[in-house]
Parts: C-alpha cells; sequence; structure tokens
C-alpha cells in the first residue's frame, strides 16, 4: 500500500471475524468499522464543517457523478479541490457515480467502453469511462476514490450479473492503468448480485489486484436482509485480510452491527438525512416519528441518554414543533442527531471488538433495537433504483 | 416606566436626531438603534440560538398569532416559555399578530370587540380581542409585547384609516386594563396611514399613555419611500423623547439609516432572511445575487471586508454552488450573512450618534449602497399583504 496510505488491524473478534482497525488517508486516520455520512453535492445536507466535527465524523463521501454536473470538476480543482471548496479538512471518498448513471435506467446506454447518459438536471448528453471518472476523481482530489462500476438492480437475470461482474473488473483494470495521483487510494469493487460463485470469484479478482481496499458494491438494492447477509459472508470470506472492506450503500443501525460481524470495515449510507427528512429520529429503541402526538408535550430532551448537540439544548416539543411547521432548523438538528446515533453506534463497535464483547453487545442491540424495514436497508434503495432517483 | 425596564438615552445626533440608547429588559439590555431578527414560529429561520449570538443579535421577534395556532400557547407556557422553548435566552419581542389577522383578507372580519378568522392553516376559526391577544402574549412570555391593532393596507380610503387608528387607540386602552404581568413591556401602536393629522393625532393619543413604548405600525405597507419618510417624520416629531419608538416592520438596509434619522430606535423585518432565500446578499454596494455567473469561479470570500461566520469559512463559488443546488445550508449561511450585514450596519449607526459622524456616515452609505427598490422596504411586504401571506 503506497504511502500514506495504510490499514492496519488492531483487533479481530474471535467469534465473528468483525475487525477494529486503522486506515490512514493524506486528510488523516480513520478507526474502522467506520461510517462515513454522505455529501453527494459537497455538503452532508444541512449541515457545515463545525456540525460534522461536532457528532466527530471521521471521514465524508461526496460523489463524482453529482459534482461532475454541478459545480463540474474544473470549479472544484481551481478552488483546490474538494477539502479546501467545501472546507471539510478531515478524508474524504468519492464514489464514481456508477450507481447513480446505472440508476438513470433509459437514460442511459451501456457499452464495453462506457456508459453514455442523460443529466437527469438537464438530460444534458455526457459520457463517463473508466479513464474520464479517475480523471474526473482526480480533479476533484478526495483521498479514497472508486472506480466506474455496474450496479445491477436486484433481482437480475445471471446473465446480466456475470456481464456486469466483468465488466466492473476490466473497468477496474483501465482505472488502474488511467490514475496518475499517488495521493488517492484506488479500491475495487466487487460486484455479483446474489450468486454466491460470482461474489466469490469477484472478491478473488480484487484480491489480486493492486489496490489498497475492496468495496463490495450491488447490495442494499432490493434483496432481503437474509440475502444481503449470505451474500455478504460469501463475498468477505474470500477478502484478503490486509485491506478494509467497503460495503457500499448501507445502512440501517441493524445492518451496520450484521455487515461488521461479517468482516466489513467501511459503510456510507444516506439513511440518517433521510429518515431526518421524514421526521424520524434514532433512538436504542429503535427508529420513532417526531410527529407522534407524545412529543407535542415532552418538554425534555427527545432522547435523555443521547447526548448529541440536539438533545442537548432542545426539548422534544420543540423538534415537533420545527417539525410540523416544516422549519429549516429542523433538518440540521435531526440529521446532527441521527448522525451522532451512527457514529456513537460504530464507536461502540469498535471498542467491543478488542474486549471481546462484539457478540455480546450485538445481542444486547438487537434484543432492544426495533427494526423499521424488513428488507435490506435497500427498501429506499431500492424505490430510489426503480424511480430513477438520486442519493 | 416599571422595573426592570428602562430606558436612556445616550446620545442625540444634532443635525437629525437620531437617538442613541439603551432598553433593559428582564432578559438584558439592547443598544438602540437595535434591529431584531424575526423568528416567526420560534426560530429564526434556518439559525439556531448559537447563530444568532455569532451574529451578535442583541433582541428577537416572534409572533403571537403563528406560536398561538402551533403550537399553541400552552406548549410554550408548559415548557417554561418562548425563551426556554427555543433555547434563546435574550430579549423577546412579540408581535399580537394584528399585522397577520389583518393580512387573512376575506378570511377574518373586525368588530368593534375583536376579530374572527379562519386560519391560514386549516381554516379553523378563531376570534382574537384585545384581552385575549395579552392572555396569549402574557402565556408566551416575552419580555416585550405588543397589543392587538387594526392595520390597513395602503392606499385605503380615508375613513377606513381613521376608524382603524381608533379603534387600534380602544384596543390599546383594554390591552392596558387587561394586562397581569409586571415583567413584560407593552408597548402602543400609533397607526394612521399616510395621513399626517391622524399620525400626530396617534402619537400624541400613545404619548399620555401609560406604556414604555411605542410602536408606529401600518407603513411599508406598499407606499413609497418618500410618502412613509414624510409620515414617519410627522409622527415621531409628536412622540415623546423619553420612550424607544419601534418601527414595525422595517427594513432594508437604506431604510434602517433612513428611519434613524427620523428618531426610531427599534427595527424588525423578514428581509435578511427573505433576501438570501432568493439568493441575495447584501455588500456595501448592495445586494447582490449569488446565482450570477461571476460567483462560479469565485475562489475567495463573497466579500473579503465582511467578517460574518459565512465569509471567514467558505468561498463565493461554494456559496454559489450551494444555491444552485438547493441545498439546505444555503440558507443558513446566507441567512447568517445578511444579518452579520445588517446588524453591521445598526452598530456602525449606534457609534455615529455620539461622535457626530451620523449624517456624514448616512451620505457616505448612501452614495456607495445601490438600493434594490423604489418603493419603501414595504415592495415585499405589499405583495404579502396582497397575497394574504404570512411574515
Amino acid at each position: 500500500m503506497p504511502e500514506p496510505f495504510a490499514f492496519t488491524i488492531e483487533a479481530v473478534d474471535g467469534e465473528t471475524g468483525a475487525r477494529a482497525g486503522r486506515f490512514t488517508t493524506p486528510h488523516g486516520a480513520v478507526q474502522t468499522p467506520a461510517f462515513m455520512p454522505v455529501g453527494t453535492q459537497a455538503t452532508v445536507k444541512a449541515l457545515d464543517p463545525d456540525d460534522l466535527h461536532a457528532v466527530r465524523a471521521q471521514i465524508i463521501l461526496s460523489n463524482t457523478y453529482h459534482l461532475s454536473l454541478r459545480p463540474g470538476a474544473a470549479v472544484v480543482t481551481a478552488a483546490g479541490g474538494l477539502h479546501r471548496f467545501m472546507a471539510w479538512d478531515g478524508p474524504i471518498l468519492t464514489d464514481s457515480g456508477g450507481f447513480q448513471v446505472f440508476s438513470l435506467g433509459a437514460r442511459r446506454t451501456v457499452d464495453d467502453d462506457g456508459v453514455t447518459f442523460r443529466s437527469h438536471l438537464d438530460g444534458s448528453l455526457h459520457r463517463f469511462t473508466p479513464e474520464s471518472v479517475i480523471a474526473l476523481e482526480e480533479a476533484l482530489g478526495a483521498d479514497i476514490i472508486m472506480p466506474l462500476d455496474e450496479c445491477v438492480a436486484l433481482p437480475a437475470a445471471d446473465a446480466t450479473v456475470r456481464d456486469a461482474l466483468y465488466r466492473t473488473q476490466r473497468w477496474l483494470e483501465r482505472a488502474l492503468s488511467a490514475k496518475r495521483r499517488d495521493d488517492q487510494a484506488l479500491f475495487a469493487i466487487v460486484q455479483g448480485g446474489l450468486s454466491h460463485a460470482l461474489r466469490r470469484e469477484g472478491a478473488a479478482f480484487a484480491a489480486q489486484c493492486d489496490v489498497p481496499g475492496i468495496a463490495i458494491g450491488g447490495l442494499s438494492v432490493g434483496e432481503t436482509k437474509a440475502e444481503m447477509d449470505a451474500t455478504l459472508a460469501a463475498t468477505t470470506e474470500q477478502l484478503p485480510a490486509d485491506r478494509p472492506r467497503y460495503l457500499m450503500g448501507v445502512g440501517a443501525p441493524e445492518d451496520l452491527w450484521a455487515c461488521v460481524a461479517r468482516g466489513v470495515d467501511m459503510f456510507d449510507c444516506v439513511l440518517p438525512a433521510r429518515v431526518a427528512r421524514h421526521g424520524g429520529l434514532y433512538t436504542p429503541e429503535g427508529r420513532m416519528s417526531i410527529g407522534n402526538a407524545r412529543y407535542r408535550d415532552l418538554h425534555a430532551a427527545f432522547d435523555a441518554t443521547c447526548g448529541c448537540p440536539t438533545c442537548r439544548q432542545f426539548s422534544a416539543a420543540y423538534l415537533h414543533h420545527l417539525y410540523r411547521t416544516k422549519e429549516l432548523l429542523w433538518y440540521r438538528l435531526a440529521t446532527i442527531h441521527n448522525l451522532w446515533f451512527i457514529l456513537r453506534q460504530m464507536e461502540e463497535i469498535r471498542g467491543a471488538i478488542p474486549d471481546g464483547s462484539f457478540t455480546a453487545r450485538h445481542a444486547a442491540f438487537r434484543a432492544r433495537y426495533r427494526t423499521a424495514d424488513r428488507t435490506a436497508a435497500g427498501d429506499a434503495r431500492a424505490q430510489f433504483v426503480a424511480s430513477r432517483g438520486r442519493r
């Protein structure tokens, strides 16, 4: 792994294989397992960098597809790169935009060389190739960058899944050849749908590539939680232990625990912000709806045990009022609360691995936390894929 | 003036009569002339109390009409009052809601005893009387409270203006009789449209009432800036020197300077937030549109001389991007910038009165600042009255 990147495993849970480690980037180290708040358009929705520090975010994610359309990679380069543009001095990962482009459905056509698509904003015609995406990501300047991949919505025919896997592999090789900057870590992405055989093949391929980290894509896109778990297990079993594993687009609190148990080290998901937008706030008992009438007269913290900047300063009754009146302040306060909750879960997970309490704490979490969805975190993502939305 | 309220004039500009003073409330003193950011629904849109402290807001305004509908005065009382409900420990003024109710047009009917109206939210029927409004404001617990008044949209027939003036006067007497709490200052409101005779009469009436402050209502509702200025001058000439004068719903930067020159001490206006919502940012040269293409590549502070938290941390190019992508962060950063600008104008005004430089600085401001509107600050408010909107 080229300097300054380094990944060290500090502890492995004997029962599950859950790993606690540390991934070093040019903008600082990330304690893993880590959750990355999503700042699609160079802003984690409603938050500023001080808010991100306040919730103790270690690393954030942004998106090449969105940034290439607005403001354009050249603007970000002229700003001195994405870190300076958005005034965030910690590590950043840029997704390639493969997921977004393939979510465009009829608005895109894929060929072996790349993908042609129409912008969701104005219908203008664009083309991504493995090489052009690397050029965009080098212009943006994130610490970790992702190659263009082909992401398939599930369920899908076997041949479609296989073609996408192999195309993703060929595109990774081209991305590696195109890459010029030494201060960015290009991860591989493993596709393969729900086929354990294809996932194992994809994992083995990624393992023999010269990449400092390996992402698992194409999950949480409409399959059940059981399907996701089995497929994930088949994948991570084949991955080398010495590189970080990033499960893309996951997840809900229950998924974070379950997937760490499968050996995942990094996550990203828009769920904390989306849940907030719809009035949802996380608690150790599950997701609650602040719009519920019982909060109207609760003149105390929404969650007295929480400790987040929102719960420290404001009452549940005030949050209920802000949500019901659709005040802008709601979105910020709720996103702070939900990210705080998720990031504190990750801290508990990290702490539990070295001290051998991971399985017991995972069981305690499951006994207490009522999950909102029966399907994978992908409920919302699957709808999104179907609706050609934008994460 | 009952304890703890006190108003002391510290300096008067010899040329104009502009006054620098200090109004003391149970939640602290306010240096005048003062601008009050508007928090209609118990939140200054997009900002939290730390943001208000960061822009050095001294006092904020909220609204009885809106709060009585949502969350309801009883909820605020149960929270321990408006200060605790919204976690703002500085002074608060609540407007009575007269302006909002009369803006409802056909949805309200006025009689001598009060006004019956349908909520803009759900059409439910409500009634305000001078006494019920005082009860609501005592339940909310602001430091300064306003009586129910009748506000007339201009232009209006003489008889309509006269009737509204006299009704407002009778309602003030009833409000004074109904008032029970000693820790709230009930101001008078002078109406009278553009009639100098009625304004003088209204001012003389307010002067002989036992009130610790006098508001000037019914301006900035569709008249020209020249009409507003002349009417304001006719009013303030008749007001006692020893009590603060609050011009309701004003204003734009140029109006603040001009109205302080007429002896006004307090202002409120939604303009800084509304301007922000539409991409406008104040500068010493006038209001600029951040959506303008020239900001796309300006990788420096929007205004290098500004010093506000937004300009200190973010570039114009980033603000341009946030505005173009309609990101939530834009509204907060822009409101912070605009309130900072307005509040620093007020600080410059306050400083200029004791040192005799007010007229020179006012001239310098006018020479540099290009005004956006030819009519009174009321441009937007007049549209609002016409459209039965909500400030």
